[in-house]
């Protein structure tokens, strides 16, 4: 299984602790050596490195250890192979672009029967089940919502995105019924979580404290290095630290995320309930 | 003026020794201090590194300068802004996919009468003249090719390609029309460069010599890097080395790249020539 790391933060953030921690699973103390991959969202901006050698050797990787890039949201994928070669093509994230937004897509999983999936505005550069089932999840969100449901503002538009957010829970839904799909999802105003198997996720506020990371002997003491309006969430494969408060998401859950807050939950079966 | 580099080779190179000339042109020996990027095809996959903070300063810019990524084509761009503000959404190179290719565009020049070029498949996601025409470029390209002409082998199939390349050839005079469009467009493939009014190539083959940077203290000696079947052109807004024979490309002429070599040649207002 590949992991994920996901954040989604009110103040640009930089993720040095919490990737310094995943980075090590990436052929460290994880078997996670085909590669691996994260996305920024900056000011309106996206970018993302992306790299087909096990993070832990990866000088690219030391360098977003190192240098400390202030975002909104990040996605970050460590792969461990099933469909596809090692080779860039086939290195979450992936990205295309709709409604003049960058979207962002890592996934953890393996598919069936993906190939019959149709393929219309999008098209695979690569050959994984991924990135096949996230040109059809975008096509058919597009289809429906051939522009953005509203603009995003201070004030979150709820009424206007939540019969997109229920189809992207319904798409989920239908992915996850042909396989194991966790899903990491954004578009620069939202994060998205879907848990199919395995996610996890903590919420960093005042009065901020110490958190030690599990894969790696590094401490950090947030108090240090926020301000007491922080609010900074942190949603991963497995929790990353020995002493946070980390809640497990449960199977076909669906979180929409913005500047740390959960914005709505979707569950299996159930109709959505407001965050 | 922004400043272009690109790079065509038929075997996988890298890109380091240019590089350092080019980024300390970023604010060093030139006034484009406001952002750059670089974009790599490696082996069907493509990444880009882009900086909105002036290259001869950016620790992501000296990794790249010390660390060989192995490509066959390269494009890289350093900004000096006059439409839309200095952040990473208006930093180039841009990107899109058509076809199950990567297509990274990167502009040197300034446009009239952008705001009016139609977009139908592609939007904007920063507010740059350069953006929006190859939103509308790609777009216009994508409605006369839905799929690609043909899959390219070692051979290229020219014929098929042909009707392609004089579109673009005519889109490309038809921004030239408008402004100033140095542009260097690639999918993969095939590399693009267009002149509008200032672009110069050199080729690098067997017997290789000394090169010598214009803009840093730098030497190499390409015979201890290469075999003597590599060819590997350069492409640059001004010629990078003192000592090499660069070929200065006239307005209107549109070449197009593959493994080093010139697979076909548009001038203004005449006929292609075989390359």
């Amino acid at each position: 299984m590949c992991e994920l790391l996901g954040m989604s933060a009110n103040v640009p953030t930089d993720i040095c602790f919490s990737f310094t921690g995943f980075l090590h699973r990436g052929g460290g103390t994880g078997p996670h050596r085909d590669g691996w991959g994260i996305a920024f969202y900056e000011a309106g901006g996206y970018r993302d490195f992306r790299d087909p050698h096990p993070s832990v050797r990866s000088p690219i990787a030391r360098l977003i250890s190192d240098y400390p890039i202030k975002s909104h949201i990040v996605i970050s994928h460590i792969r461990q192979a099933n469909v596809g070669g090692v080779r860039l093509a086939n290195t979450h994230p992936f990205t295309r672009e709709m409604w003049g937004r960058t979207w962002c897509y890592a996934h953890n999983g393996q598919l069936e029967g993906w190939q019959t999936l149709p393929l219309v505005d999008y098209q695979p550069v690569g050959d994984t089940d991924s990135e096949h089932a996230f040109c059809w999840l975008l096509a058919t969100l597009r289809e429906h919502f051939p522009r953005a449901p509203a603009d995003v503002t201070d004030e979150v538009p709820k009424e206007q995105y939540l019969p997109l957010w229920q189809l992207l829970h319904g798409l989920c839904e239908q992915l996850r019924s042909q396989g194991v799909f966790n899903l990491l999802l954004a578009d620069g105003e939202f994060l998205y979580t879907y848990c199919s198997t395995k996610l996890a996720h903590t919420t960093r506020r005042a009065p901020f404290g110490k958190a030690e990371l599990s894969d790696a002997e590094l401490t950090i003491n947030f108090a240090e290095h926020t301000t007491p309006d922080d609010v900074v969430s942190v949603i991963a494969t497995e929790p990353l630290t020995h002493n946070e408060a980390w809640t497990r998401m449960e199977p076909g859950e669906l979180l929409v995320w913005r500047h740390g807050h959960i914005q709505a939950r979707f569950v299996s079966g159930s109709s959505p309930m407001a965050g």
